[in-house]
């Protein structure tokens, strides 16, 4: 009996690497002990938010208490939680930023969703540089998009420009970007997004339905080096730019993200307008309301940035010393290095027999490299030294 | 210049009649004030939560400056609320629910897009009832489902039957019910969901792609005159139920809401498992936490319904003092009376002359009513009086 869709079940037969890798860790987890296992395969941030939170909670009992405290708001969200978006990404993009063009969004990916779902037709085309964050294919082909993807190249993954301009089509309405990157690391430079948001202009000379230089960027705020990420808002009128709290505030699962549109883009009323009802009619309805406010409190705060700096360091220590090629991550907390033999598959399960868990590249569209988290404890990844000289070893 | 997809700009230019009720409302409060006005229009209910959730929400405030305290949950909802659901879901439904059979959304709203996603295939048809909640049109048709409706007939609007199996073709993949009823605050009888339930076995006959009676019941918790819901669990295999905390406990903003499949449905996990993956990557990814923990705090609680009642009843004198014919609510907390003269645009017209805010019955599928929701201070339905006479007396 067919209880589910066809389309869904494919989805999931073909389930995310990420999720198995998360039941392959129960079980070593319960086999070994958590201490003996060196989980590095998830995202989810570790590092306590803001301790000033607590009291922003203690404060929101009474609000709770109150008629209508917790009740619907506007389903673009708290109108003050908006203006403060609006500051916050004024500084941030460059861009005279208002509170209209902001959308509160549950979650980046809620925002990638509503945002898709108003602007794509059927067979309409989201151009991506691989790798890539997986879900993006699902979260635009539930309304019919088809995500195309163009390798980037090691070591520094910067898009490949031409190549993102020869796989233009007619049918091409959005171009998807996610930096600084995850999985690769890296943040894109003023030169690329400039160059991209110059060939989107180009696109756009003549088009009725523009195409959109979509930047997905939750991890801005986590830089190393003195790398910042350049704010492609003043780049092009196209650009509309999507965050969200999870990771700075380690709010991952209070779901608190935005679509902020460009106020320069014509008729950018009729998106926002439109953004704000497929927010409401996918069924977020609004983003949670003690979020909202928990992130409107903490705006501008974030967690302790050494922390990860520190494990960066560590981690590249213990890939140098496996012998196992990576490219420093200049943003974000991922390591994409090379597949020694270059299979990641088989190098995920070298490490896998070693209690250690990473993601293959091909479960970014891209193979031959892994994926490394290090929103891990510092020990857990000292602890993994061992593990990685041996499965490096044994692919050699 | 096209920014937005076609068929968004059509569901724009046809927005929501709540919508455009709320914005008048807006305008008309700041013209004369909020207190002259009477406002009829939103099911947001403003009875307090318990008063317990303020001690619950502090008791949150030490998990929130945790590690991980507000990270990402496992994307089907926290283990222990799941636990929680599927005891109050055995004993509401007479079902042996398991946790397993439930999945925690983002609301009900949330719950039914989630679950459209699973099991639609692009044409199918979710047969309803009118009138009915306006929003499941947008939600299945998110993915090529199409709503076809059968009116129900006045005084209880109990769905016609007989109707809704001659609406019945190869496409329907979904009956979709609501009881008690938003906007015609009738409670379906046990011969109604029997009779529903059989037609169920009966198309399901022979069927590859079996049919689905979905029964949403947000109001479940909310009845009177000692009417109770019945459960719809044991009736047929082939029920879901979905529910939500946004009306029993206040808590419409937080966004928490349920899936609960039929344990007896043959392949019932690969359902379970797909509505899991939708939810995930829709961009729900999962129910905020802070919500799940407070409404598994509160499980079986719930705000005064004595207050419901005695509203439900000063509104009923209100109608009847102006000679408007209407059913008693046995459910929910909406009436949803004729308009004196038969046209519901025309009665809404001559109500908001009086600063009277109420939503024709078009907008629910349903013309010649309106919905009045009366989640509303008694002042405010006693206040209206005069204003309904004059209202009801222009039009005869």
């Amino acid at each position: 009996m067919k209880v589910i869709a066809d389309g869904i079940h494919a989805q999931m037969a073909n389930a995310s690497w990420i999720r198995k890798m998360f039941e392959k860790g129960l079980e070593l987890k319960k086999a070994y002990g958590a201490d003996k296992v060196f989980d590095f395969s998830l995202g989810n941030p570790d590092i306590p938010p803001p301790a000033r939170i607590r009291e922003v909670v203690h404060g929101l009992a009474d609000l709770a208490a109150e008629p209508l405290g917790l009740g619907y708001c506007p389903n673009a969200g708290l109108p003050a939680f908006r203006e403060a978006l609006a500051g916050m990404l004024s500084k941030q993009q460059a861009a005279p930023v208002e509170a209209g063009n902001v959308v509160v969004t549950v979650g980046a990916a809620g925002a990638l969703t509503a945002f898709f779902r108003a602007v794509l037709e059927p067979g309409d085309e989201v151009l991506c540089p691989a790798p890539y964050f997986v879900e993006y294919g699902s979260y635009c082909g539930h309304f019919g998009g088809v995500l195309k993807t163009v390798p980037s190249l090691p070591p520094d993954f910067q898009p490949d420009i031409a190549g993102i301009e020869r796989a233009v089509t007619e049918k091409t309405r959005v171009i998807l970007i996610n930096t600084p990157n995850n999985p690769a690391g890296c943040v894109y430079t003023q030169e690329t997004l400039e160059k991209l948001a110059a060939l989107v202009e180009r696109m756009n000379a003549g088009r009725e339905r523009p195409v959109y230089l979509l930047s997905d960027e939750p991890y801005r705020f986590l830089t190393y080096d003195g790398v910042t990420v350049p704010p492609v808002l003043p780049l092009t009128k196209y650009a509309v730019v999507l965050g969200s709290f999870s990771k700075n505030l380690s709010l991952a699962g209070e779901r608190i993200g935005f679509v902020c549109t460009n106020p320069a883009l014509p008729d950018v009323e009729l998106l926002v307008s439109a953004v704000i009802m497929t927010n409401r009619t996918l069924g977020f309805v609004n983003a949670p309301v003690l979020g909202q406010r928990i992130a409107m409190a903490l705006i501008g705060e974030g967690v302790d940035l050494s922390v990860y700096d520190r494990r960066r360091r560590a981690m590249a220590e213990v890939l140098a010393d496996a012998g196992i090629r990576f490219a420093m991550p200049k943003g974000a907390f991922y390591f994409f290095p090379e597949a020694p033999g270059g299979n990641d598959q088989a190098f995920v399960d070298a490490l896998l027999a070693q209690n250690i868990l990473a993601v293959p590249g091909l479960g970014f569209g891209y193979a031959g490299h892994i994926r490394l988290s290090f929103s891990v404890d510092e020990r857990i990844i000292r602890g993994s030294a061992e593990g990685f000289k041996k499965a490096a070893a044994s692919l050699r």
